[in-house]
């Protein structure tokens, strides 16, 4: 069974977006020589998500209002969370709801995806270096 | 390592429902032969859902009624994405609550569930031909 | 291809609760051997979860709130799962917000996460003996 490991690094200049890694992911499969087998792909961060959904700029403009809508970032007093000096309760919650990884299955060297399957990168905390782990396993 | 790769084709005649696809996941892995291993069930479109829960009508009807209560289908125009011409905003937001994929552990052959474990495919955007991956892989 | 496989035992004394479970995976995973590959974690119970988050009670407690708010557990005839003699509905739907399962890679024998990522059992219908599995798969 080969392994491969990749970190990819994003520093995004606004508090909230989505970012579509998928040419990044596969430039990792394309490195790890595997064929057969599973990637994960989770964000190292627990204010922020990996998923997979659709590259269309006004989906991501719902997601970010259905987002705020069900867990807004202000008022800030109404999180506990944020009483230990944080801002970034939210982030937590909207990461929840966006889920932490995604796991792809590789086919004869290629990520096998339907015909609308991307993998985004969700921030809800940014303006800082944060991270995505690619964990390939297979043959 | 074994690896084992099936679609499952479906064409829910409603434009949401659920269904119970755990027989055709053990089919498919009585067919890879894995006995230790794991299964990804993903779906490969972007308006359904594949998830493990329980199956009883009435707890569907419920997930159905929290779904269309938190991102509802109407009106259209509330969504930037169905200016694209499309109708099916609210679908996309859905199968983000109820998740792409699970990923099940096999254990003797077997899929390695509790009690009342179920994997269902969920639709949110029917009336056409979609499909679901399996993908095993193990010894 | 190694495999290893662990059920985790919980009897959690109250309906809802989050649970760190970092240690016991961390355990399972030295005893599996493995150096490199992957982690499934999941609830064996459709009315529980498992995710990656922050260790910080405030947060839990904001989860809480927040689930609570989108999925009470109260007036139990609101939902038809209950008119079966079950009172857990709203269970079963907040297992869906918060997830099944956590797929973690294994790098180095250690479970290889980014710096704050704290493995969770969460539960929301417990007073009851429930459990959680570990598989293990890799080299």
């Amino acid at each position: 069974m080969k392994s491969y490991r990749k970190e990819l690094w994003f520093n995004i200049p606004t508090r909230r977006a989505f970012l579509n890694i998928t040419p990044e992911v596969e430039e990792a499969l394309a490195e790890s020589g595997v064929r057969e087998g599973l990637a994960l792909v989770n964000a190292m961060h627990i204010s922020a998500s990996v998923f997979i959904n659709d590259d269309e700029p006004g989906l991501h403009h719902d997601f970010d209002t259905w987002l705020e809508k069900l867990a807004p970032h202000e008022p800030l007093r109404q999180y506990r969370h944020n009483d230990t000096g944080e801002d970034n309760a939210d982030a937590h919650i909207k990461r929840q709801m966006m889920g932490r990884e995604a796991v792809v299955a590789i086919t004869d060297g290629k990520l096998d995806f339907g015909p609308w399957e991307q993998i985004f990168y969700g921030e809800f905390d940014g303006r800082r270096k944060k991270r995505v782990l690619v964990k390939i396993i297979g043959d």
